[in-house]
């Protein structure tokens, strides 16, 4: 595999995903690049450069059978196989995602949650026990995690993500407001905001524009 | 302001204004393109070409005041006014987001929720009150709604987009796990997955690469 994928090519994989589900569930068996960047919005050589980073995965002319492209996909993502993962803070986000059906469609597992708050210790949430924060220490050298799910307060978040880094998880998925940074395992900073924002730049553009 | 500003600029914008805000709590007066290169993991010169975009925010060799700067992008995301705002679905997500204390604290105030599910009507969460979906359009008439977060099922979310680009709200941010597509408003669509998924790529990238 070619090792200088971009970053704008790995963040456009996962919608290419979505949409290749999509227009499975309901039944496209084949489609060209050209319907494939009309339905995404997106440009069609873009669409044909972005697989050419991976060897490409149709012919010239002739399109791409939706079911294979999308396994491609699915096994580029990484996504073919089944991954166990902890939430650490089980307060608004860490419930929500706790009870995201979604990921379970998609491989995910998530087997334990820990937090600080005594009262929440020992209840179950959609099914997954609370421990203490102070077990998670022994739990994870005990289970094989993958992922971790850090949904602390800001100012928990980078001492959790060095403790998992310590104890040897794969990846972080960090909901935190603050990037966390640790060496030698894998992160993505969630920042729900910067969307909001996104949004809101967008609604000022619009409101200045006078278009809408 | 320059209409042709990128995508790619517009959603690191969020990102400066994180940092800047960080950089501001913990009493950062001035930094240079080349400081906050390194503290954000950018290239320098990329800064300095994102803020010409805005017709750049200092002088040459002498870099940015951090408070100056933060607010110029608080303005050009248009964070520097109050936003009434709707939840539509008050399953897992909706919950989490309305109670997520940070909106508020960049003037964002949720002031309705709206369900289809009788058993939630008349509750409130965190001081919002949920009304019946069938009320949503009056509300929207008699209140002046900037914005509506879509946290329904994904089978729900493009009739309830319709019904809000309607009632004429300026932007919806879309957190049902499929595109929303409107004419004539702003649409953000959020798609969690997509994050986790890039995640679960490096994390496949590292483990074929044996660097962890």
């Amino acid at each position: 595999m070619n090792k200088k994928v971009s970053d704008a090519v790995i963040r456009r994989l996962p919608r290419y995903y979505r949409y290749l589900k999509e227009l499975e569930r309901i039944g496209v068996e084949k489609i060209s690049s050209r319907e494939l960047s009309e339905c995404m919005g997106l440009n069609a050589s873009q669409i044909r450069q972005d697989f050419n980073c991976f060897g490409g995965f149709g012919q010239q002319g002739f399109g791409y059978y939706v079911k294979v492209l999308r396994k491609e996909i699915e096994a580029i993502l990484g996504l073919n196989t089944e991954y166990k993962a902890i939430i650490i803070g089980i307060g608004n986000i860490g419930q929500a995602l706790a009870g995201y059906k979604n990921f379970i469609r998609d491989g995910f597992r998530i087997v334990a949650a820990f937090d600080v708050n005594h009262t929440l210790v020992g209840n179950t949430i959609k099914d997954i026990r609370i421990y203490p924060m102070s077990d998670m220490k022994d739990y994870l050298k005990e289970n094989n995690i993958h992922l971790a799910i850090i949904c602390t307060p800001e100012a928990a978040a980078q001492q959790v993500a060095d403790e998992l880094s310590k104890a040897g998880v794969d990846g972080i998925w960090n909901f935190a407001p603050i990037d966390v940074h640790v060496d030698g395992i894998c992160v993505e900073n969630v920042h729900l905001s910067d969307s909001l924002f996104t949004l809101t730049y967008k609604m000022r553009e619009a409101d200045q524009a006078g278009v809408y």
